[in-house]
């Protein structure tokens, strides 16, 4: 932490910071500029009470922080890739998971009607929702535990594992008999008790950056799971709420190396979410591969228009065999498989 | 809805669309122009399915909607001012409520402290958080049940009603008990489990508009919590996330006036979130009451140097007191009463 | 500027750093943390090489600016406020400026007839536009030197001195001869040579926003004029662009306060592009004059609806002249006049 | 055009409205739903005086409108790509373009040896710039018609074509005697007195995207240079800003198949300005290819470390050829060529 006087600040109100810095159990070190002083403060910046709180101080400029506010998320301190375990694989390596399905559980005829063809086309994880978030009371909300139901059939029928969303922390248990991986949404990634629910069952999970969320703060909510002893986090771009229009999110390309950078978690794009249009999906997929995920989460429906959530974003099965077919190429351009 | 097809769309595909419409209950209108045909659809919009469906269909450009999807929140559906019951008088008439008290009951001395200090100041009501939604694990996460009866006690002494966050489903019978208002926090506005829990509780509701969440977003989940019958609502504007970085958000004044259209809602300022910074609260709790809010929440604290959160935008007690004094003159400039 | 080195920098780098520091001209001092070492740059940030440069020295983290980068338009070596001379009292003392006038000058008849009708009200000086930013190349783009001639006529008629834009350097003699004050608009805040052209011009300045400028950038705008011994800069205040799609712009009401604490120039807000609503001018303006602004500017046209331009968001005669009494109450409840 | 009644607009209110559209030389089209009547307004949009004026009719909820504002960078109206020459080829086939080069001028010595580096690497075309906008008067600038000179002499040596920035309307004409192609910066995105100067000029012009503007936006930006009968406009993503700050902008990457979707122009991206990291560059290079780039403008400097401008985000001279090399494989992917 540097804490930034004033110009023209006088020696008592610099002395009394200094004051500060030492009973709050750090070290200061005074560096003493042309215009201004400047106050190095020498301890762990996670340990510190608010760094903000210097700013009350008469004299003091501003506070900046040195360190990131995350460690156990963090490749700095971690710099070896994590795989999370899913359908014998793992995810983080060389091959990418594609994770694909519905929106929504509809029905058996449609989810097990999904799985397939996406099982065919070459996913490698089913997603569809039972517990839906909808911004309308008015909305259909999901099938709950039926839905679960028939997701489990779907995995006994195709074997591929299941990412589903659970919305609440009193229903994490109920999630885990079902899920291979406890999806975060994107409306959640800051319900901090639902992130320690999660964190305390120790399943896999999938946490969805918030669309107002920064990259920091992304890898903040991992780090909620991550203290509870669970390590098994997968991150999820699902495009941020911007100024721009054209599409339903804007897809934040940049955050894939970033996180990359930052973490040793993987990093799963979501291209479906990141556009809010199906014809959009194939180029955000292609992007995000070459960008460097490590896998992809899309919307499949047997039948778009007949969709009861996100039609507009979800492919055909044809179309999505299609798109697995052009992200084998430009995964293996940047010497990944699919 | 009105959809709006391509430029050179086909009869053929005008025809499927207009069947569409019909199959799905509604009537289409058809308004031939110049360069492209539209299509009326007639019927309530918030019952269609899912507008953006009609996207799918070959030759559709897009869809836009017409009718707002709220309608409890509407004052179009509901003209006349909503007066939530708080402290003998109540929200959303001439008197502006102001919600007073620290970010965290911290203690004892300091949430009785808080507490004399903010009534003896003018203050209509008390605020302080047992349960905190901290972005980092490592913070303090508030004393919990432990809290509630320090924040009871406070009332207890002083008559003040608390207003205090629940941040869980499962603790909103908890915090019923002590609270005289349940506070959904900005993080949580679209925690639908959440929302369901505080509409079914019928208890007094302060919803915090999500930093990043538009105005209709607000609306919406103000809806989820009417539609369990739990009129009781207050809407919060508290700054929205943008660019900008020389506060900690951005205080969107235009939300005031622009909520007060568009529902019956009694609409409460946040300057202390709003601007993140002690010395700019009292400027944007000026201008919140002379754009029409219908009161205040602002964090106070006996010793703001001392706060285990939000120190750097609490006031202390004397300068919280002087902000009494300012807004009441502005609220007299604008017919309204402190 | 202080330089972080990374978690297990080595000697050699830390040495490579400090060594280029001393090149540049400026004094490295170290202070070592327990994590890592960071490394204090004495100098004056404002003359120093992009400081970002020596990120991309090895084992550098991050490098972070101390200083504001503007110092002609700083309040910390100005402490005085600014007054901008203008219609005999000037901008930026106890008596609020309020600019008024229709967004373009669009014959003769109207421009008169809008001049009057403010003056009348109250307003302190004219706007009009004879030169129009347009974002579709089909619309009126304004009448040119003939629409500074009518503005020029308004002024010999009413007494109030004229607010214009201007586009491009080679026009800046030309409305100099018509205006009182050269207005930049929003989308010329960074049109450097723009910028230079008035600053040389020595003609007083309403220096707008930029919709996604933030506040230290219009102060780094503001410099540009002031770096051409042109210190007669009035900064101003107009919205900025979000996510929020209600309103056309976000009227960053925390920015007036900012912008006064930060420089000594006056902050004029324009409550009719902030909105883009006539229906909310009202609400906005009262808001500006509680939150501290040094004036108003406002779009009133003598018959809105047939308005070539900004009809929107431009005030009736009648209810402008009911805004500036209500506004007069505001001011007088923060001992300002209008 | 589409005019939304208000719920319960009264038969005067509604015929009112039908009038005023009448009597501007449309047909109006009455659809009376169930809640509330819409009209719909018959004709071309673009011709239509602002309609947002109806927004001020008595009973009027809101207008929408139908039609795309610009005309002629539309798809819609002209299907077929557009391939602006460059070097031979022109850049919108299927082979990529790859503009490369340092941020700006700075000695005879530094562009011709980056000149000669980029085109060994395998760069169809050489930036660099002479005239610099820079957010800081305190900045270099740029050399000006020395610096061009410089550029010429760099193409006379490599046979590069030159793509240089011009920033006032009183300049074109010089920077069309050195430059093969003219770009305009972001800053300068909507100076349109800018615009209406490389119009009428004939050259063709590299427009870059505002680091606020929209996609509609810059489609409208370039309609004012195509109005002017130039029809040789690239379009540039260059990343947006938004309240993520972990990097210098948001590389919008789905703006590039929206642009391509919705335009016939090529479209270019950024990935130096998009990312403002050179370590990023590499990852946002190849999946701007993947998304359906038509080329790349990249930043590259013989000296990073000693470059005077944007040093930070510039690659040396072996990073680039080892992103050439890489892209080269992603663009095989997709079907193109480097």
């Amino acid at each position: 932490m540097v804490i930034v006087m004033n110009v023209g600040a006088t020696a008592a109100e610099i002395s009394a910071v200094i004051a500060r810095v030492t009973e709050t159990g750090f070290r200061a070190h005074l560096v003493e500029g042309e215009e201004r002083t400047i106050i190095g403060v020498i301890g762990d910046d996670r340990k510190a009470a608010d760094p903000e709180l210097f700013n009350l101080m008469a004299g003091v400029d501003h506070v900046m922080r040195v360190s990131k506010p995350y460690k156990l998320a963090s490749r700095e301190f971690h710099p070896k890739d994590t795989i999370v375990p899913l359908n014998g694989t793992g995810v983080g390596g060389k091959k990418l998971a594609v994770i694909a399905g519905p929106c929504s559980v509809e029905s058996r005829t449609q989810i097990l009607e999904a799985a397939h063809a996406v099982k065919e086309a070459g996913a490698t994880a089913l997603r569809g929702g039972a517990f839906k978030p909808r911004s309308s009371p008015y909305s259909f909300q999901g099938h709950g535990e039926a839905g679960l139901e028939l997701l489990a059939e779907a995995r006994a029928e195709t074997g591929l594992p299941i990412v589903t969303e659970v919305m609440e922390p009193g229903l994490v248990p109920l999630v885990v008999k079902y899920a291979d991986v406890l999806q975060i949404g994107a409306r959640n990634m800051q319900n901090y008790a639902l992130l320690h629910a999660v964190g305390e069952s120790q399943h896999p999970v999938l946490l969805k950056r918030g669309m107002m969320s920064t990259v920091e703060e992304l890898l903040m909510a991992a780090e909620y799971v991550l203290s509870h002893g669970n390590g098994r986090v997968m991150l999820c771009e699902r495009g941020i709420r911007t100024f721009e229009t054209s599409t339903r999110n804007t897809f934040d390309i940049n955050a894939i190396p970033v996180l990359k950078q930052r973490s040793h978690l993987p990093v799963i794009a979501d291209p479906s979410h990141a556009t809010g249009k199906w014809e959009l999906v194939n180029s955000a997929a292609r992007a995000a591969v070459a960008a460097g995920a490590d896998g992809l989460i899309i919307e499949v429906h047997p039948n778009p228009e007949e969709a009861w959530s996100d039609g507009a974003q979800s492919l055909r099965p044809e179309t999505f065999a299609k798109l697995v077919r052009e992200i084998r190429r430009v995964a293996e351009a940047v010497d990944r498989t699919v």
